[in-house]
């Protein structure tokens, strides 16, 4: 193998060489503009490795069906986790930008129009590939005013393909362990045979779905009493929309949050957590960028075109993505209430039994 | 002088005893129960420090002038700064809360009611203090509604008192170097003589912001024109509101803004900066804890009784403090089209004439 | 249940009045000496915290044996992870003393003798339970000369305890994953008997430290040959001290690395891996702390009466707690070079078998 | 002018496309090799933009006198806490590296050999622009050896040049404020005539360094009484090498730390104190890429050849550029023991006299 050097290796002379300030091209050449152009570049590539995991995360999650006895669901918890550590990076950076005062930055605005840090494509195709949907941008067709042609056609392919927020509903509606309901409901699009000789019998005549209502409406204050018709709608009605998970979905992921203690729901509670963690950092991100605009540009018109601050708030207040999974909070429970689970079910979210387990242990039954 | 020991100078005994968990009254003591005191704790030792800053900033503010040969000014402006570091620290803390997830929340919540994180006077007093007055308070009386009156008490007082704000705005309103303007226009309540001979002959028949708004008018974009109606209005129109700054004072803010590289301009700007930072800081605590409370309890009622994440959020989108001074941003133009200042200005701006200098050094020209 | 209010929960009359200035009793108040005061006082409420995480954390790894099939390991999991977050504010929290300078702090410096920042002896029983022994103590007695007697006490009797590092060396020692190995070797005080018919029936013929130690020799540079002789030191030699782990706890943990991908090894290795994070948070606190006293106070005596830098680099080059830990990583080798594990060993590290598996997929054969 | 768009403007095709993964050209495509290669290509951005500060820095500090009429000392304030911010986001920046674990980073290590993060030659430049002397380098010719002959030759270029740290020391030397000692002397090679009669006759008969030197002797511990050899060393004494400052140099800077209340020391107070935060940074983010490196391939040779850790831990105790300075502050005594300066000094040290101020207020006396 040929000997591998740094600055080669790195490609710095394209890397280092990629910084032409419009400013030097007059006579009035500009300080602050290289810092500018480095820090966007530096956002860039931070983009493109959050795409590297992204993209790798769905290609797991594509598979007709996670290996629970592989690393693939690791894997992804890992990933998504460095994306959160990503992203914290990249609010923490917004602090060096904020160190060009509104003056330095008029030194060079007026040359960039109409470029603007909204027309990050990579940023859009992000969202896009989360989960974030045409019909949920604010601003619609506005957001892709200005991308050049090729990367508008990514941004609409991603949107209109199968986003990770869809393959997440997918693999927490093939849990079978969200048992039938006790009561009449109809699912959405996405419903699968639910029933299967397997699981019914898993849960023989346990109604948990009966139990935990029940245990759920005990647990209301007066005031929150109509929270029971939010539940019926949440984990009981039909929801055609593609950017939200489905009523099956949604029993999943709140029966991973309540007995997450058990072996085989730990890594997908850290799954479910990752994505609340990566939602509040995106959120924080924007939140933060739209007060460094304010601070930079105050109320005139962005060198977008766009009004900037207002903009930026409408889009910070509704793009969340994983707000459903958020939600799901308002309808846990004190753990002590919990619905016992059958034996049966229990062995079945745990590893071996303990008489031949590699890794010795008396019989589980606490739950998280 | 007696010995001093460090488990007792810090009254270690009072703090480390100060954990009585509501859930060890139970039998289900909670673990988690202690983190919510001592991060709680903590939050109130910083608010109380944040206290002691902003109270010795005021005593300096207060003063009839301050001196800009004494280290008055660079002492407020080195306790701003140092209380945006604290709030920095302050927001990263959410970090930790986010360790307790919602099940481990709901052990001990319901033991707490009606306490909530809703109910720190001490946060409520701060933001009176620095100039947060109750007209502008989203809920009003609600914000107020479980302290102790003793507490409420304090609040109304700074609510009703000159606050920091207020003592910014006559600082800035004491400077001489926001000259008469040329076009007729009537002062507000604060109002002082702006003309005294001094100050007059200084600027002699140069018409400052004559030719500022001129220059500010070419700077816009088409689409911009309007932005000279709110130039009319942020810096010659009366305003009565006890809770904005001054026409006055808004020149003074700006004409800082501009001229900042001029000595006797260097702590004012950094003074106005830091109040911005002040702000950003303190919106981006309100956010993070707004999404930690989201996550936290969903849309379910908090302890004490509000509906959570609305209210933060309706607070977090209202409560800048300092929002005009940030607003001014709107109203700046490229340095090198800023307005020479006479010779004259120009001396009064800057330390000792360069002959008799005691840091040797050419005649300065240039500007920031 | 009577009314819980946030005032008297968190004991807030207490902890707002524990702040009593040594300056304020003279006639030269110091501004900043609140600040000294208040942030001590937040780091020993958050020292407190770390106790009661690794109090917590320590009753369960007491036990004879984790279960696997409950929460008990995931609680440990979380709960390190959560001490490192505490950490990482800590560290930040310097941030702020920093705003303190020199100048400032010789306002008061002088009056708080004999006292030091030395003398938490919270951080000093903290660094005992989690392993740190006396005989690796920089300083020896002095790290003790000026607490008061109760406190050494707690910190004797932490140091003569069963540590942390060495319940986690017992909970490695006992993992029936590390086989015989092929090759003569002793096992230290610690060994307990390694064959039972259980294990060995499960690896049958396979030598798996024969074929592990083939393929680390073949992964060696030229100039790194001599590394044979460590691994036969950590892996197969006797050791004796109570402060490091034994040769049989190594191959654990050198297992749980390389084959961190099976379901049953995933939450042990985030367990090394939260140990790792928390002695490099230790690690950067001491340096952040050695730097910000020699910026504060050079060289000269501290408070405390200690030289002040020099001690504290000492202790922070020495006091790695999980250095042990961290070596392992110069043992590892490519995973595409791992020795293939035996079927029926590869079934014992995952969860049922998929035809019974409560959450579908195909066998899985990869690593992670 | 011609329309700037973002993708173009930051020249995205260039930047987006300099990743290429050595693992990418065999079979075993290495997943976070991609990591590895955005994280140092982005640390190399930051590098340039730290150049680019640091060389308008020095293009300032070049001049024959700063001229404190102008804004050239706040512009180099301001940037050098921008560099510090800078820093402050690198250090973070490890915390995503810190996500790739050892056994990732084995999936690729050996392909890069000899390339090694050890070689980046900007970061070496920067420490040889600020101050660092081939002299002070850990390991000698060792730390380029690896570099382009190009580069080599830039930091040899840079090493023979006169640093920042010098331009520094000039600075400092050339201020008037430090005046004849009264007890001899012998100046170092950069010497300048500091008898001017302006200077004198502003001093008149008070002989400073006499009052000061009692005062500081006053104030030492018994313990601490040998200190006065070392002031006479750091304040009196000559030094030839040309990476230290002057005795002339350091008189200076413990003036401006002293008496930094005055107007004219505000700023020069705020560029020594900025030069102790990047100090100090650079050294925090040594610590950590020391640590980062031991628990990424522990004591095993790095792919640059180095056995890692040692060097790192080495350079990092080793390579403070503004040692010097940090040391000063054993130096400095309480404010209320400080000699009172003649009228005429204070007079030098503020802006215009209040009589005919710009901006009103008392005769300033007071210190800071």
């Amino acid at each position: 193998m040929a000997d591998v050097h740094y600055h080669d290796y790195l490609q710095l002379d394209k890397i280092l060489d990629a910084q032409h300030p419009e400013s030097a091209k007059t006579e009035a050449s500009a300080h602050d503009e290289t810092l500018f152009i480095i820090i966007h570049q530096a956002y860039e590539l931070w983009f493109k490795q959050l795409h590297h995991e992204a993209d790798s995360i769905v290609d797991i999650m594509r598979k007709p069906a996670l290996n629970d006895n592989s690393p693939e669901l690791q894997t992804v918890v890992h990933r998504l986790n460095r994306m959160a550590v990503i992203l914290r990076v990249l609010i923490h950076q917004i602090d060096i930008l904020e160190t060009m005062t509104p003056m330095d930055f008029l030194d060079f605005r007026d040359m960039l129009r109409p470029a603007s840090g909204f027309q990050s494509w990579q940023f859009k195709l992000l969202e896009a590939k989360l989960g974030l949907k045409f019909e949920y941008r604010h601003g619609k067709e506005y957001y892709t005013a200005q991308l050049r042609q090729e990367h508008i056609d990514l941004i609409k392919q991603a949107e209109t393909s199968h986003s990770f927020l869809q393959l997440v509903n997918d693999w927490l509606e093939r849990m079978p362990i969200s048992p039938i309901p006790a009561f009449p409901f109809r699912e959405g699009d996405h419903a699968q045979p639910l029933l299967n000789a397997d699981t019914s019998s898993i849960w023989g005549e346990f109604d948990f779905w009966k139990e935990y209502k029940d245990a759920y409406s005990n647990s209301l204050a007066e005031a929150e009493k109509n929270n029971m018709e939010a539940f019926d709608e949440v984990f009981f009605q039909h929801r055609e929309t593609h950017y939200t998970l489905s009523a099956k979905a949604n029993r999943a992921a709140l029966f991973i949050m309540l007995y997450r203690g058990y072996p085989l729901l730990q890594l997908p509670f850290q799954l479910l957590n990752n994505l609340l963690e990566i939602d509040e950092q995106l959120s924080t991100w924007r939140h933060r960028h739209m007060n460094m605009v304010h601070r930079m540009i105050g109320t005139r018109i962005g060198t977008g075109g766009s009004s900037g601050k207002d903009y930026l708030k409408s889009a910070a207040d509704k793009h969340y993505i994983f707000k459903e999974i958020a939600k799901l909070t308002s309808f846990l429970i004190e753990r002590r209430r919990l619905p016992q689970l059958p034996k049966e079910v229990e062995s079945k979210l745990g590893f071996v039994a303990p008489s031949d387990s590699p890794h010795g242990g008396e019989q589980g039954t606490a739950l998280a």
